[in-house]
């Protein structure tokens, strides 16, 4: 299994040409083929660790399973050679993420092919080319060869989800997922992804050199744990919302998508037409609410439709120190 | 055609609930279908504009072409109906951009939609399922599903490149690269790449959505300019520099990849590799160099071997100021 940073000799060099050199870590960043039934399915970079979520996560945000109970195992296999990883022969609610021994991190499993078995009932992604590009993509999207593939139908709605979110719970949110971000910390080059309860609680934190990795690890661990749909929840991200994050979300049910920078014009589009709220540019004192404000407590200051009825005005007491 | 940005109205709301609306102007974000020959290859969502460039560093970074000339025709199409974009049926050097009238940008034809005629002599890429995935992502390799596909042989080479990189030139080619950045300006949510020369000077720079296809567009611009491969140029990346960036700068002879942010584990393997230099957390004033340092001007601190025979010392003076 490859490591989640690797060391690096760096040769650090400034303006007037002075170098030192020294030890850097850097983020992880290895192939994972992803298998459903011994036949590929998609590769993705990734950075290793949670690669059971990560298939998990990135099945749901494909449309080809909606919970734990569709995946019955899943091993990692090399050639001829194969460990089984998670696996849960009658179909039985959640696939088991298992630690991989760190004596078994050699002799040719390199533990960067991962084997998928669906549970009888659920259909195998169509092998034809069309519809083997249309699931080909860890990115979501970008493996597409047709535009009319880009849009998925989620089985989950959110435009029901009564979620009530406080602006002050809101705003402490970038601070909480960069205090997680453990990797990050040492190699200043990981995306983040988070769910997050209605009072800010980080349920999960996931980290990646891929943004769709760190929300399909994200999503994939409430996959296991049998929590999808993931009603009243919030995704939180650690860069730009794009379509596909957004559309992400809606495949897992999840109602609100929270990020620190800015969103692309069709996440605010598919979060419109969704019944999704889209908040960006969280920082410092105030956020940008693309979408959904009515989920937002507080004195509405336009004519939005609030379902909020029990909303407290928030007041001047910011609660960004109480975690 | 999209647009390159999209307004929308925001609701603005501070920690203790206070609430104002106003326009917000969005990176915008739609789906780009690219076909060879009538055959669907791959769908990335990007920011419009530049696609015909787009489309020509994506092929040159699937591995696909080599050059314009590989390259005969390019049409956007939708439906029954298309219009020539470029198009060279002689098969000559350069596969000329042309701007689309702002008058056609309707009536059905949403320039989405992007067929590519490839010279005779060039292979079309295999239909059969491994190799459509082999060569279905815009991504570079997220949309890969076999390992084996990952890596990818360049036809040029950079490790003999004779560039010679002085480190105050580096230290500023963020600025540089932000100050061309005009659609982040407004929006703040696009990625950017450039391509530089030797003093400094860029080149080109492109904004995308995507940071792949910000440098797939600036490739493409080199393609069409009959530049390739692009000897002693710089690829300048505004965010974290990925396996596939520096492969994608590989494929296009490009012998040094500056990123503002973190290199990955395996960015840093290919580019030792290769022969490529690669330089990252260009902040302040200094840099990381994680290989090649052979090729920053200045006393060496380390043994790494020197092609730099002429190169100077640099001296306290850095020339920042005189862009």
């Amino acid at each position: 299994m490859g490591r989640v940073t690797a060391r690096r000799r760096v040769v650090r060099i400034s303006a007037d040409g002075e170098r030192g050199t020294r030890a850097d870590s850097l983020a992880g960043e290895e192939p994972l083929e992803l298998r459903v039934g011994g036949r590929p399915l998609a590769v993705t970079m990734r950075t290793p660790g949670h690669d059971v979520d990560l298939a998990l996560g990135f099945l749901v945000g494909e449309g080809i399973i909606g919970g734990g109970a569709d995946v019955t195992a899943m091993r990692y296999c090399v050639g001829a050679r194969s460990d089984v990883i998670g696996g849960d022969p009658s179909g039985a609610h959640q696939a088991p993420e298992r630690q991989v021994p760190e004596s078994q991190a050699g002799g040719g499993q390199t533990y960067n092919v991962l084997d998928i078995t669906l549970a009888p009932a659920v259909a195998l992604p169509d092998v034809s080319i069309e519809r083997a590009f249309y699931t080909s993509s860890s990115c979501g999207l970008c493996g597409r060869t047709s535009i009319d593939g880009v849009r998925m139908r989620s089985r989950y709605t959110v435009a029901d989800d009564p979620l009530v979110l406080r602006p002050d719970v809101l705003l402490v949110l970038p601070d909480r997922l960069r205090a997680e971000q453990k990797v990050f910390a040492v190699t200043g080059g990981l995306h983040a992804a988070a769910i997050a309860d209605a009072d800010g609680n980080l349920l999960v934190v996931r980290e990646d050199v891929g943004r769709h990795n760190a929300v399909d690890k994200a999503i994939g661990w409430a996959v296991r744990d049998g929590q999808l749909p993931l009603r009243e929840r919030v995704l939180v991200v650690s860069g730009r919302a794009s379509f596909e994050l957004a559309q992400k979300a809606l495949l897992a049910g999840i109602p609100a998508l929270v990020a620190v920078s800015a969103p692309s014009s069709l996440a605010a589009e598919l979060a419109e037409e969704s019944g999704m709220t889209l908040v960006g540019f969280v920082r410092g004192d105030s956020m940008n609410v693309y979408t959904g404000a009515h989920r937002i407590a507080g004195p509405l200051a336009d004519s939005a439709a609030s379902t909020s009825s029990g909303a407290s005005t928030t007041n001047g007491a910011t609660n960004s120190g109480t975690r």
